[in-house]
């Protein structure tokens, strides 16, 4: 039998490569050498989850083994509806789906809102996955650029780039990578903007209570008169630091649109139950834990930002919530230093791997200097790994001119 | 503010509502009139897992709640690799990817290997569900209907059929829901057209070792020549009776594919790592308990065949494999049947909850007199229910004219 190469669909060979895939290979031939790598790279903290969630995982019993409802387990839809509560929005059962996390919520909303070929406005920098996420839901991302200073847009620049085949805008607050918090009146005018133009608000809320000045983000949940146009996306997995569990939800008063995403949901049959259940105690009672988890970050961001101020030539951005440092660096290329940091740098062995920027935006070119640092470890490990940052930039040989 | 109504997409609306979804209100009220509900309508079985299971969800530990790598544990990879190997089937780890279920293996593959508009072959009748799957992987199901007495499809019938955007030929051996196993020299025969024709062959094997006579469904992982045609989707949920966990797999020798499928499954990020922890012990030793399993089906769809066939104008079809039993009813139509028993039928207070057939079928017209039982309680269970079936048959006032 002649054998035949048989090569994937083109949309299947397109998407889009990540940079952290592009230097995982680095980091793994570090790892061969014997290098001490500091991940800063990954949204994926070090702090123990709620008591409650190894309790709940431990009380496995098989009743825990059979198919939850599509929408979710009744009990745990009803701690979301608690958890929402405790934030002072009115959230009904029939207004949440439990979800795989939001990198399932983010992909439900956009096919049950957008058809094949709209358009989505979204504020740039953004999380990088959602251009996958568009990818493959059909619908063409079309950026908005933050203000100065990572400011969120203003309803002006979002109407600049409106089109007949807008449909969508996809907000992110406190916005992963750049920990801008909107502001309830920055959100009210979004909010009215869409109901302006009939548009959905969508709205990821993942890092909500993680602010380090002040209450919790608004809620677009709290934006009166908008119930037909707001979807949460929403997830357990930064606040209760409970990623691998991947659970989340899709939170909407607009009953069509839960319909549709019911429907979709139903696909995939069912989020295991065993997860669900696990984050109950910890959506039910979400204090004091949050608290902590929120005073951790503070510190460790202030411990970046002053680290990273310190070095020559960085600019360095204060974060008003989430956990990420975003840094621009003095340097052509800042994926070009991430690698030579892996490939050809270490301080008394040490390296340490960072997220560079480029792909977390959508306009080309931008970003190109920037880097992402995620406060995912202690604040005296932070230090020592902006020191080496700092290290490695003092001989880097493809340093910006005159920075 | 006007209140503007936001509806869904056109293709979030267009979801066909399954006939399942239209009964649920219809036993919904059958319950609260106090009615007890045989569910023969869904594939989540009564049997217990095996112990191995639930002992690793109770040794959960923080080390659990990180993501996963996007392909899965390195451990629950290697653990299917040895369940393979147990089934005489060389499977690198590399070939393999953790999916969350056989259901997202599914969109999986059909996204990675089908571009959008191609078409996919599928033996008639098929899982239900793929259907939607494959609307919203933007791929054409062609049906194939399944020979006389369900056998399987012969390579002229597919040929028949095949068109100059045919892509793949989806198979599930055994087949739910008719149970139909592939012979090896069958399998082999579809294999040898996909290579002709340069088709993916896309082999669902739920459902692989559930076979009554004989030993386990032949894998189309076992056709020589075809690693670049064979994409292999797999679960744990019916052989180790843990279908809460989702946990699924696809596995393939072509490495462009299975790299298209990776960067796909990136977009989600991780599935849960303690539901794959807890299946690894299972795929480790599957044996004896996987006999157990098999013999607990053979008799309960000895049983359904047997009270189906005592029932007047009845046509059963006795299945090779799998655990559901089709019937041909003395109906016009078997969805106003199912209603009809939830919503004006009881025999001393109980009622039974049917699968109608027609939407596993694509052929419109095709299964209308056709229901499927899923043999998931025990065979005392199993015929009472069919004895209930018999009493409302007796009594339905739509029974087909002459039968």
């Amino acid at each position: 039998m002649l054998r035949v190469e048989m090569g994937p669909s083109q949309r299947g060979a397109a998407l889009p490569a990540s940079p952290i895939r592009r230097l995982m290979p680095l980091a793994e031939g570090a790892r061969r050498r014997g290098r001490r790598i500091h991940h800063l790279n990954i949204g994926q903290p070090d702090l123990p989850p709620p008591p409650s969630v190894l309790a709940a995982l431990r009380d496995a019993d098989q009743e825990r083994l059979v198919y939850a409802p599509s929408r979710g387990l009744g009990e745990a839809i009803e701690a979301w509806c608690g958890y929402y509560r405790h934030h002072g929005l009115e959230v009904e059962p029939g207004d949440v789906l439990i979800t795989s996390g939001a990198s399932e919520a983010v992909p439900l909303a956009l096919r049950a809102t957008c058809d094949a070929g709209d358009e989505v406005l979204v504020p740039e920098p953004f999380y990088a996955p959602y251009k996958g996420l568009a990818a493959v839901a059909d619908v063409r991302l079309t950026p908005v650029p933050l203000g100065e200073d990572f400011a969120p847009p203003g309803a002006e620049a979002v109407r600049a780039r409106l089109t007949p085949r807008t449909r969508a805008l996809l907000l992110c607050s406190p916005n992963n990578p750049t920990g801008t918090v909107y502001g309830r009146d920055e959100l009210a005018a979004l909010g009215a903007l869409a109901a302006e133009h009939g548009l959905f608000l969508l709205a990821d809320e993942t890092y909500r209570e993680i602010v380090f000045d002040g209450p919790p983000a608004a809620s677009a949940l709290s934006l009166p008169g908008l119930d037909e146009h707001v979807v949460v996306l929403d997830s357990v997995s930064k606040r209760f630091n409970v990623c691998g569990l991947r659970i989340g939800a899709v939170v909407s008063r607009n009953h069509r649109v839960m319909a549709a995403m019911l429907q979709l949901a139903e696909l995939r049959l069912a989020v295991p139950a065993i997860d669900q259940r696990a984050t109950i105690g910890a959506l039910a009672a979400p204090q004091p834990y949050v608290e902590g988890v929120i005073a951790s970050y503070r510190e460790r961001v202030e411990a970046v930002v002053g680290a990273l101020a310190r070095l020559p030539g960085v600019r360095v951005h204060r974060p008003a919530g989430a956990f990420y440092v975003v840094a621009r660096l003095p340097v052509d290329d800042a994926e070009a230093f991430a690698g030579w940091l892996l490939r050809d740098f270490a301080l008394d062995g040490e390296t340490v791997m960072l997220t560079p920027m480029a792909d977390f935006y959508a306009t080309p070119g931008r970003g190109r200097d920037e880097v992402r640092v995620a406060c995912v470890v202690d604040a005296a490990a932070l230090r020592r790994a902006i020191e080496i940052v700092g290290a490695g930039l003092a001989v880097y040989p493809g340093r910006a001119p005159g920075r």
